[in-house]
């Protein structure tokens, strides 16, 4: 069937006049150089494995795929929390149909209509249905810079400066496309990253400018480090615009202490480096002798705020909410030269607004119900028991990884993942450089095959040369979860009696 | 105040070692370049006079801005449709609070749940928090596909070939983003055109190749002038690689024949462009004689489907919903390259998934309350009621414009927007020269001081040399919308008088 589609396409390519316009060969080759492991190779077969199992259940020896390929808790199992989606259908309800509805008691709770009344008076009268500023809703910003404040101990934040996103992608994405100015343009981007940067500099036509991350020392970058990468980068005719610090780690799951960063604050007003601050695993710290530190808090007590310019992305994705598919998310700028600032904000004119429903998300994250109204509770409990789970999660599976032969994996003190090197029979090596792919791909789809467990190749977040490994989130619930590491004991096993 | 912070923050960049790192100078250029008129000069002028009125009530003649620079019915006192926000709340819920909850029905009409039912199953158990497919919910897609199927007579559409976006913009963006493979590469735009095009043609660094409508002709484009464009551009050096087509029209609001529509799909198989088609007001159709048509439809009927590549983008923002903050929206791809497509997936894969919100209005876009069931009628009702107004401010703002002497406005027959020509008087042209500005510009600005109407310069469109105007929509409700009617007149005098 499919052939015969394939010659069905032929003959219609056949019938252009002069073949289609565009080809891999002509069109952006930026674009086609851009690579995003999170969703490749190895996520294609898994979704492909899920089709086979729908219409043929044993074809495997497992009855679904578990999805740790992705930071997307409610898609393994996680629950919203109860109160932010009330207030949500209530902003989203006409007021006759909802907050004003005579039956609105009947199914929500009071503090619900509260809050959704007052953020339905901040958009004015228009309702979650119209564009807003092109930054965002100004009281949900008002909102997000008490947050920070209050996070900070103080520091002042103005509203002004934050824009709303979908996601942190979009922020990400407008801030490098600010920076690369030409293809020698280039930034600086921690090795193990997270694709986004990779994917987007390649999409940019800029540089990718690796700074190792020792794995030996918890995965810190030493100052040596930074100014060797920097000179390196000097050296082959880069023009650096930019660094990209992910504090707590992803894929890595370390978090930095307030000196780790201060001293990469030093570095980046040294060398008039744009700071992006990934901060979107801030409420993510399961170590209970660490605690997050964003990298303005650190700017500022090192007397520094003011001395270079920072970006702090956020997102409702990540946390305790897990609210990927609402897109919600802001950015905080600071230090940034105001008609700089004036171009960003032309940019997100040009797509108009994030979308409002991820804006109410990012309000009700910043800022729950009230103590002592009536939802209080309840939602306090609920964000603990994620919590808790969380980071009973975060240690046992680490715990798990340990004691496997050949696995070695840093303490996951914080975001939602784990990064094992696993050292590979030279076999495998082999096979994986015989069939043009790496070892890491190789051994993520033979687990995946044999377990129908989708992780991610280490490959895909770079590494020092002659590691190997994969990223898996223990997103899972705790005793799918526990199954996976038994399992990545027993694909293991088999792995290396395979190749051995 | 003010100065005291400019003073602050000249000291704070002067503390900066070696200065600020981006600079409008330093900058990507491209992303300097973009113009956006929608969000440009005149609407942020109108945004600090909404601002003054606030603190100082009495400081302008009027007491509030009525926005008609942008397709934005929501904030201009148009109402959400009931029932597709209360399946929203509804999928929004978690199922206790909502659908399993044994008071729904105080609140919830049954079809609402029925249908809200149907959506958290399409989500597999995850619910609105997850991220989707990059491509969107496959239930969804497959809803949208015999949606289209319905509207073009049969033509298949299949699912894998939709793409659901955050409003047209982002697929608009991707498709761009494939051709654009180098400074030369070229996308013909017609003149006036949606300055999306425009903006991101600047920002990827392409060239825009204008084709003029012919105004005389009710903005319709003569396969001569498409010619004619193409041949300038090639003898430019220009890489043309797609063609834009917007129907019904922005800023224009024509309703193209089948034949005009298949003149076009000739020409871009023709010269293998691809052929993006804007189709986000193909429910905007308000002249009884004219209908709808799509490409994809046109392009069947001359017996070319498959003889080019063509993308047509929907979205949730225009038509009678106008749920614009949603940010929803679909495209879909036929006849491309399928490693080309391919590659525009990994696109949308890098920005993860388009947001639910949106792509449940895409579903419910697509299909309403099936006939019979509870909310049919009051939904058909709400839906006849924005219709009809929609079509009788339409022929009265028209008609309106036409009666100020030196106004020539052409027929509204679709979409959600005006686009007069305005004589204007000799020494205003040369009052906005010396100012360095367009005349269109200098009366834009004058309209609003005068009477808070907040329109679009021509200019931000693209027009013939000479011609000037501006572009307003007829979205604000009747009463005000005859108001401004008159205010046009009146300001148009005032301003005549001024400039004699």
């Amino acid at each position: 069937m499919i052939r015969k589609l394939a010659f069905f396409g032929f003959l219609l390519r056949r019938a252009y006049a002069t073949g289609p316009g565009l080809t891999l060969e002509t069109m952006n080759q930026n674009m086609r150089n851009m690579e995003y492991a999170v969703r490749g190779k190895v996520v294609i077969t898994a979704d492909s494995i899920t089709s086979s199992l729908k219409s043929s259940p044993t074809s495997y020896p497992f009855s679904k795929i578990i999805y740790t390929n992705i930071g997307n808790p409610h898609s393994v199992g996680q629950k919203p929390l109860t109160w932010p989606r009330q207030v949500l259908a209530l902003v989203d309800l006409p007021d006759e149909a909802g907050v004003d509805n005579p039956n609105v008691s009947k199914l929500f709770p009071s503090d619900a209509v509260e809050r959704a009344k007052v953020l339905k008076e901040y958009m004015g009268g228009c309702g979650s249905g119209a564009y807003s500023h092109s930054q965002g809703i100004r009281g949900i910003r008002e909102e997000v810079a008490e947050f920070i404040e209050e996070r900070d101990g103080g520091i002042k934040c103005n509203p002004d400066d934050l824009f709303l996103t979908n996601g942190a992608s979009t922020g990400i994405g407008h801030i490098l496309t600010a920076c690369i100015s030409s293809p020698t343009s280039g930034v600086m981007i921690p090795i193990p990253q997270y694709p986004i940067y990779s994917a987007s500099l390649a999409l940019l036509g800029g540089k990718q400018v690796g700074y190792y991350l020792d794995e030996g020392k918890e995965w810190s970058a030493s100052m040596e480090e930074l100014e060797r990468s920097l000179e390196e980068a000097k050296g082959r005719g880069v023009d650096v615009k930019a660094f990209v610090l992910i504090n707590p780690g992803n894929p890595t799951g370390q978090v930095l202490s307030k000196d780790a960063i201060a001293d990469v604050v030093k570095f980046c007003s040294k060398h008039s480096l744009i700071l992006l601050a990934d901060e979107v695993y801030q409420e993510n710290v399961y170590d209970p002798k660490k605690t997050f530190i964003s990298c303005k808090k650190a700017a500022s007590d090192a007397g520094m705020l003011g001395q270079l310019e920072l970006v702090s992305f956020h997102s409702t994705s990540k946390g305790i909410f897990g609210e990927c598919g609402r897109r919600g998310g802001y950015m905080e700028l600071t230090g940034f030269d105001p008609d700089v600032q004036a171009q960003i904000y032309k940019l997100a004119s040009s797509g108009l607004c994030s979308g409002i429903p991820g804006q109410v998300m990012t309000s009700l994250m910043v800022k729950g119900p009230s103590p002592g109204s009536v939802s209080y509770e309840s939602y306090e409990k609920e964000k603990a028991t994620i919590f808790d789970s969380l980071k009973r999660r975060a240690i046992m599976v680490v715990e798990g990884l340990n004691k496997i032969e050949g696995f070695s994996c840093q303490p996951a003190e914080g975001s939602m993942y784990c990064f094992p090197k696993v050292e590979m029979p030279k076999k495998a090596i082999e096979a994986a450089r015989k069939e043009g792919t790496n070892v890491d791909t190789l051994y993520a789809l033979s687990l995946l095959e044999a377990t129908g467990i989708c992780v991610v190749p280490a490959a895909g977040f770079g590494q020092e040369p002659g590691r190997a490994g994969f990223r898996t989130t223990f997103l899972p619930q705790e005793e799918e979860m526990k199954q996976a590491v038994e399992l990545f004991k027993v694909h293991h096993e088999q792995f290396l009696e395979k190749y051995k």
